[in-house]
């Protein structure tokens, strides 16, 4: 073996221990710039106090968001089989830290490292930088460059809530593709996705809608509306997520025993139907703060709005399927109920501020219908193989959200959004232009996050492999990859 | 057939189809009032300020609200057999979006239609309606009418956030007889429940204690202290659920195997006991929201008192049934523990702002003991079957809590409120009218709203049936009557 | 028998009764001091909203940390055997009315009894009384005395909303040792331990730390930086936990089974890992409360970091222990990941407020590490027997993050903490005091908190006993021990 360099004759935990410190103390080592804080100092009283009220508004609904994690692990968990329930709960969990790290390193520098200042907030100037391309006399921002690390807004209250808010939202996407590649899905590939999804994917989409890219820009320089318009995320998170989800499953391919040769589909139901339902009210719970908190303002009255519209495209969406599959098959199903729910979430997420409540109850209906259209297409016409209905409710319910902000924003909202003047008004209200605007939005997602993730699955599949072995998966993931059964004692 | 007008032409999908979008575009084609949140431009900034503040407040409060159905759901299933847990959980996770669209449609109109405006919120004049009968010079609030679907108040940030509000709490009742009446209810049967619960039925009550009704006004009109006083819901919410329980278990007579001929009782033990811990615990988190939401102020600082009287009542019904069990059987009883902590969270919720911390604990401990009581007796003596203890909780601590208002209060809040003057004093300060209106609001809880739910069940009974055959209840609701089992695959 | 006075001649029931009665009619004749609220009237209108928000922002936070014993409970029981379900979540679900009742009575009046005001919360001077030791010039507080069962502060909304805040911290703190002690503990022995903890020994040190006490003092009475420092409760909440655990585990010794004659470790593996992987999540939600809500202010914009720094040190840990064990076994160790994940957010507790964010991902990391090392440690060399993991997580992660502070604080927060003017500095910065102040406090944790639990325990021991019979362990303690099967119809 010869010589060896010195971390190289260490054992692997200790090469881990030593890298994993020096990494950090580098870090520690980097001088923070002193922001924020001090200048709500300079501001009147009142002021002041907005922003904090406003900085606590967005911490609070990001921990809301933050607890969706635990919604997406229980349905996840209880739409799979026993056998690999510790996988998928794993998978839900482990997304948490591992998004987290990869979104503080690189994520959050590319998808907001071009915003100057959130208003709401009290920033007064954050360091920024985009990367943009000049055409004719537009710049177009593509990727946000700055902030990595959080160094230089170490101490800017507003850049840290933000990080927070960003975080949790990342981490909704990055969780939606756990539930269609569910119970197949090789443990070191998804570690190896879910540093690719927060270190770059979601950051690239989310820098052109939220972070001040090209697709916010389409208003101010093409004349779209207001440029593509997403309040909480129906494409920045639950299309992207989908779209990812949709890639993956199509690489891994169905379980084994889902499609048989001779056409028929195999049931392989998921083995705690309660979980799944459990999971599913958390979600409605905590996406309260996914749309509310969006405002980054508690101190702006459309939170009132906000949330009704949220809680009533949900219960339109569910109704819709409890109605329509109780008239097909004379009987309810619940765990469709529950996807219809959560369609309807996914559907009024991007609009949500700016639609009246019968909107939303439209938007929901909608929702409800193409949640059940779209789950029995993948499978029977596509056949997908979706564990938890994540493509159907997220991308399909996700696409529609795009759009129907195009349809039913009513002009009551969003002076100023994307620096244009006036308030966002949809087809209802004569502006075919936010309509076009949204339709480039959520064919870009459909064309450049699709064709990466597709792009990132077959590189993975090539290399190391996205699939368990068959006779893992016959046994269930839990015994041979995860080393841990879910139920060993009862 | 001959020929049929077009929509019968049409499958039952599409027919439903056709008429969930036309009613929805009918509604959006309804013009909404600009209102609320710009009138907050032209008051000072500190009082705007305040306003959204107690817009986030109780916002942030009717989401813990909305979180107990979870609670709810938990509880209920834990507490019934495995072969009906998906039963029990789809109806604690329907009722949510039924409730929401039956309240959206009517209830909210019904029960705060009368209501003019809501001071802390900022709304500055709402249109209001109130049905009145006229007695003497007297008018006696009967029936909110107005702001159904939300129409006329779309943009007014104060009714939305109190629609919101509203509406989980309706959610709350509406829940509570899914516990009595579970593992045996025709699930279509529970869906024109949940319709008549939350488009009328606890509405009709709800406004005549916090929508301007009659009960409300019994101090302004005949010197009754400051009329009903229920802060958060012991007798609107909780004694209005508990009722509809006990009417609609009465209706559907005891599970099967429950009272058997020999006099016997079955125990039926539920199959989930730390699922019904879980949701034990849940709905004490939610209950938060539940009193100190309640005072519609973030900018009242009257929450702190109400948040420790209402973890303070839990925890003595609680400990009571611990030792008090403990005492007479010599073992702790944990469902009991449960329905314990329960029964003071329920009993404490009409006084929580206008009781000391010390009497705060003597209502929960009451109401310990009145758990146990209510529960043997119930079973024992009036042989009627709850499988998860939502009578004696609910009902009748409800009760007691209404109750206690009127003896304990202290006299140090509530100036001003039912447009008296003064604090709410109970007999321990001398004030026997108010009292006397707690006495009377109780009565007319007991006598409109358990007369109300059992004509309904007595009518549904006559028609669709309210029960599931025998042999669905033998083999379990989820397999015959839902068509997915909870656990398939364990 | 002869002649027995009156109580004895009741059945036990009755005299619990009359006894509880009797106990709350005594306090709720004690008058209360008017406090607080009204002299919210007399400051500036923006300050008074302040203080009210900031009330809002204290009970929010303490809502979020009570729902943490959801976590605990769901943790702790995933760890555990099947036939010990009920008993760990009993244990769990117990300690929340009994802590509280025992707090209210004598705990926060030892813990908080000395403080005189919170500024942030609108406090002008509250009654209070320390007992204090003189040793020349200094006074050195030992204990609080005063605000019991919170008579002369009942209308004042600071303390009520610091006693709700008090009161969750604690039952975090006295929830840890059932983690340790679970499947194995006589019930009545942990009720006894509950009052125990929740009357006297948390308080004790919380006292020392946040109470005004002596460990406080450090800096204004020995120069030692700003005397000990600990922000959300790295020592004052989970190391005293941690270490009560321990006393507790040491004296019960291990469950049957695990440690075998020959050596041999027996694996006794937890009933259902997912339940335990929810309860991690649970408890990551709820941490933000512990540690945002920690600046007892929503206006002080610090809150943005110490909730990011939570969220990075959690995940950190989590990473650590998932990379390292993947190295070194080539499997991931989701049980490891999860205390990993725990331990993180155990040792930022302390310095969330005043370190970096990669300060805080250092920390994290080396909790991880901790977690695991420690793990092993107590297993294998010292063959005590911890269930859940919480000696390790919150023993020594609590060890590990109370001088964190004295190592990374950065210097850009504290001023004024303690009584002393300046930022909070760690080695890093140069002051070696505030090292020192720490190495102190964590000194005394361990010498005076576990040397008061182990004499606990032990006189425990000496009399009614803390373990369970043989027979009842074999059988599992549901059955034997509390009379109800977790899962009995499944």
């Amino acid at each position: 073996m010869g010589q060896r360099p010195l971390l190289r004759s260490c054992t692997p935990g200790t090469r881990l221990i030593v890298s994993s410190l020096v990494f950090a103390v580098v870090l520690l080592l980097t001088p923070s710039t002193p922001a924020g804080a001090q200048k709500l100092d300079q501001v009147p009283a009142v002021e002041a106090l907005t922003y904090t009220l406003n900085l606590a508004w967005v911490l609070i609904a990001g921990f809301l968001v933050m607890f969706m994690q635990l919604g997406f692990a229980l349905l996840e968990t209880g739409f799979t089989r026993a056998k690999n329930a510790v996988n998928t709960m794993a998978m839900n969990l482990t997304i948490y830290p591992v998004g987290l790290i990869g979104f503080w390193l690189t994520g959050y520098g590319f998808m907001m490292g071009g915003i100057h200042q959130w208003p709401s907030l009290g920033a007064f100037g954050l360091p920024h930088g985009e990367l943009s391309v000049r055409i004719g006399h537009h710049m177009l921002g593509l990727i946000g460059f700055g902030k990595f690390g959080l160094l230089a807004v170490n101490n800017d209250p507003a850049s840290l809530a933000m990080f927070l808010f960003g975080t949790v939202f990342m981490g909704v996407a990055a969780t939606i593709p756990t539930g269609a590649m569910a119970e197949r899905w090789k443990f070191s590939a998804f570690l190896l996705y879910g540093f690719f999804m927060s270190m770059f994917l979601y950051p690239l989409y989310g820098n052109w809608v939220w972070g001040g890219g090209w697709l916010s820009q389409l208003g101010v320089n093409f004349g779209l509306g207001h440029g593509q318009v997403d309040f909480g995320g129906s494409s920045v998170v639950n299309m992207t997520g989908g779209l990812t989800a949709l890639a993956g499953a199509m690489v891994l391919g169905p379980r084994i025993g889902k499609f048989r040769r001779d056409g028929a589909i195999g049931l392989l139901a998921g083995h705690n139907l309660p979980l799944a339902m459990s999971g599913t009210l958390i979600l409605a719970f905590g996406w309260f703060g996914l749309n509310a908190g969006s405002t980054l303002a508690a101190s702006d009255p459309r939170i009132g709005l906000i949330a009704v519209n949220t809680m009533l495209a949900s219960a339109a969406g569910s109704l819709t399927t409890i109605f329509y599959l109780q008239q097909r098959y004379n009987r309810p199903d619940v765990a469709m109920a529950c996807h219809g729910l959560l369609g309807g979430l996914v559907a009024i997420t991007a609009s949500c501020a700016f639609v009246s409540p019968a909107a939303a109850v439209l938007i929901g209906i909608i929702a409800g219908f193409l949640v059940v259209g779209s789950v029995l297409a993948l499978e029977r016409r596509f056949r997908i193989d979706d564990p938890a209905g994540a493509i159907p409710v997220h991308g399909v319910c996700g696409l529609w959200g795009a759009l129907a902000v195009g349809i039913f924003a009513d002009g009551t909202y969003g002076d100023g959004w994307n620096g244009i003047a006036g308030p966002v008004r949809g087809l209802i209200e004569g502006d075919f232009g936010q309509f076009i605007a949204q339709l480039i939005g959520v064919s870009i997602n459909a064309i450049v996050i699709f064709g990466l993730a597709m792009a990132f699955f077959v590189i993975v599949e090539r290399t190391i492999g996205n699939r368990v072995p068959a006779e893992v998966e016959w046994s269930g993931l839990d015994s041979l990859e995860m080393g841990s059964e879910a139920y060993p004692n009862v």
